[in-house]
């Protein structure tokens, strides 16, 4: 279906209709990564980090965890909730964490491969309001909702799927049945879902498995869903989390463990103390997953950027959160993790700043050798807002991204000394044979990019890009054709709905 | 005076002034840089050039350039104008060109090192038409021209002068004198002096003597400004061009030798093509200067892009741009010279899409390892307009991007454990000492992102990101002050002028 999606994207869009087929399905990340840190560094604030886990501790508010924390030997004071844990037992359990995950997918070439240099995208997400050019920003629909998911499987380059904007007409106990139901009948890519209690966690299990028609066995048998499990910095743990990683770990499903912690704000205010907090909290909860079930799929994260120390409110894409990206992927690789880092922007509009700020904090994560880069698409105003036409402008950032990873070719035909020869001095290769041969596909073809000349420019009437990214998205979800799902399984998910809502739903707890 | 600027802008900015000291003077790139090719490639592509400049040869317009290449040992025939070269005086005439360049200046700190990692920062150049948000778009005058140096001046980030847009409203004639005349007054960083002829040259060097008080012995005796050299792709350097070559050679003064060869309209649309055509044409150059006088301070130019095979147009801050900005690096390394590249974008306005194709371009180009980083600011259609507001958010980039250069401290204060056991679990830092301490200073602090949360920037008028930069340019010219200029000099440099003028200038030639 996707193909089929592009093919009629290309068709009708607004350039001419290219040949060039892109694969941005699996992609590569061939740079170079930044090393900001010495070794020695490195290690100092892994020591640190291992220090603040055994002298000072963290604050775990499900008994639960607590209890799993202890029968593993970690020093639990029950009064204050309070689990230390020795630098041994942390790198013992740190062992068993994988450096390599693959999350199955039933959509061909979806599955995610997360290590190495595998560079997988997700969109903007979490957000509770959604804006547009036509309509500006409001409260998140599950309409809204539903919009993002089929943005999202529509363009290759985004690899998962994420919540990108939280459907506040769905009553909250109810509002995860929507979700999943959503996502497994709008895509085939890997779908998420939020650590907001058991009831929810488990109900998403079972409509996953429902909607993909798979058994019990061979749900466990390998990843195929995944959540984020974000600490509440500094040092602490809440029920919801704690729980989330212990059933994602149990049933061998993917957690990404993602303190965020912000330089000034939850994190001491300097890179290298924010980093050491934050690497404190991502290893206290693989430790807790890893405990729960060794070799249970957890990814290391890191989404620690700073404040605007005027306001307290959090920025990205400042040169520190470029800075601690690059930290953050040296403290992965030195634990030999795959890792999670996430884009941004404080901007409040799609507009400049948005794509400049976006654009930095990407490049951050992919210099710092992040494995997934969430938040990628569409977010605005730290993570308030989710717009449809910024979400477009991020895509057109994203496939130039892929494109730049892809090898130059160097046989002689592309050294093409031929074509140099048979061109006179002065003269030009427009009309040459090695031209006329490739002009079709050589070049990345924009999905946005407006490059007629100024004159023509003008006279189509000045379009911004924004103007260009909003027929983008309307003609996206306008000829959007989801891919083929079973009756007979949508019929025994709808099943399951229906049985639990008439049961009441699942409030979000513990 | 620079400095003094800087504190009145803080001073009187949009936001509250900072206490924080930016030093943007002499910036370091601190990346690993990427290796799009492998060695065997990169000599591939140096073999096929020499393969060029041997077998097929370059055409030179200058009867002078030909005469000098011949005593060189070249192969020439005149009837045609071609000169060939084989690799074997090629790679002799390379050894002499120097691996680091200074270039002096009067201004404190303003001086530029080229080579090794320095990162410096030309501004966009040479754009025959000038738009702001208040003005619209309109063919270039001596005021803009002078608007462009005074925010090249402001803004420490820009290290070396250009010619941002051309003055129309001055005869051809006499043009050279108000733009070198402008630089003089209204700067102490590094002029830039076009090739266009001998007389205009020369005119040039006496000026900047003049008006810097040197003597001719001084001024030859190290390098003080600059050229851009652009061969006439493919495979032909013009008599204008060859006769600045031997000019700048002659007097010791740096020439920038950067073909222009976009793929697919002068060069191979292929970018091992066109990167093969473009390093022959420098190294033709390059090779040119160091015959005139061994020695001679010429950069390495690589500013090779893409068109728009629908329109023949040249784009920029494509994902073709971003690779061979990496692989002319490479190329550039081999030969162990410092390198010049380009950023840009096709884009018409101030919007979105320039800012992410011209951050495209700067990466690549920074990632690509170059030196000298022109058209770095203000660029817009490819080069011929020039953007008041972009030049802002453009700086903006830049400024964010030395600041990203800068190293990560890892000192126990920095790492913070005691800060950490400070703050409770579950609390914030922000009335922490350790965050008191360092509020004022700990982070960048942008010029023009708005970071104020939506409803009070919605309150205040929801400005966009290019009406934040119409407010700082505007304010940065009305606050202008030059640095100062001798009374004695200044007369003197007058007197020239008005003797030169009265003498009828000098006409674009040879």
């Amino acid at each position: 279906m996707p193909q089929k999606n592009t093919q009629r994207r290309n068709r009708r869009g607004p350039r001419q209709a290219p040949i060039r087929q892109n694969h941005y399905r699996q992609v590569h990340n061939t740079l170079a990564l930044a090393q900001i840190l010495s070794t020695d560094e490195v290690a100092a604030i892994h020591e640190a980090a291992l220090d603040v886990l055994e002298d000072l501790g963290i604050r775990v508010l499900l008994a639960e965890a607590r209890q799993r924390f202890r029968q593993a030997g970690a020093m639990v004071d029950e009064s204050e909730a309070m689990v230390r844990l020795d630098r041994a037992m942390v790198m013992h359990e740190l062992q068993h964490a994988p450096k390599h995950i693959e999350v199955a997918t039933v959509g061909i070439g979806r599955e995610l491969h997360i290590g190495g240099n595998n560079l997988i995208f997700g969109p903007g997400a979490g957000c509770p309001n959604v804006t547009d050019l036509d309509r500006g920003r409001r409260p998140g629909t599950l309409q809204a909702f539903s919009d993002f998911i089929k943005l999202q499987q529509h363009f290759d380059i985004i690899h998962k799927l994420g919540p990108g904007v939280e459907p506040q007409d769905i009553p909250a106990h109810l509002r995860h049945y929507e979700m999943m139901r959503t996502q497994l009948t709008l895509s085939d890519k890997v779908p998420f879902i939020y650590s907001r209690g058991q009831h929810q966690v488990l109900d998403g299990f079972e409509m996953f498995r429902l909607g993909r028609g798979l058994s019990e066995e061979e749900f466990r048998a390998k990843p195929w869903v995944s959540t984020v499990i974000n600490t509440n910095s500094p040092r602490q743990l809440d029920a919801p989390m704690s729980r989330g990683i212990i059933d994602f770990a149990a049933w061998n499903q993917l957690s990404v463990i993602t303190p965020f912690c912000l330089s000034g704000a939850m994190a001491p205010i300097t890179i290298a103390g924010a980093l050491t907090l934050s690497h404190a909290e991502a290893l206290a909860g693989i430790v807790l997953a890893q405990i729960t079930h060794p070799g249970a799929p957890v990814v290391y994260g890191a989404f620690s950027s700073n404040v605007d120390m005027r306001s307290g409110a959090p920025v990205f894409g400042t040169p520190e959160h470029v800075k601690t990206n690059f930290a953050a992927g040296q403290l992965a690789r030195y634990i030999g993790m795959p890792w999670r880092s996430g884009a941004g922007t404080a901007a409040n509009a799609t507009d400049i700043q948005g794509a400049y700020e976006t654009q930095f904090s990407i490049w951050g994560a992919i210099l710092g050798g992040a494995n997934l880069i969430y938040h990628a698409a569409g977010w605005l105003e730290g993570g308030l807002s989710i717009s449809y036409e910024k979400f477009i402008t991020d895509i057109e950032i994203l496939q130039m991204l892929a494109e730049t990873m892809t090898p130059i070719s160097c046989s002689p035909q592309e050294i093409a000394f031929d074509a140099i020869a048979a061109v006179e001095p002065g003269g030009h290769f427009f009309g040459a044979e090695h031209t006329l041969a490739r002009y079709s596909t050589q070049f990345y073809e924009p999905l946005i990019s407006d490059w007629s000349n100024y004159g023509q420019w003008h006279e189509a009437g000045a379009r911004t890009t924004a103007q260009a990214a909003n027929t983008m998205w309307k003609r996206t979800l306008e000829e959007f054709e989801p891919p083929p799902i079973d009756a007979a399984l949508l019929e025994e998910l709808d099943a399951f709905i229906t049985r639990r809502t008439r049961d009441g739903g699942a409030a979000i707890g513990e």
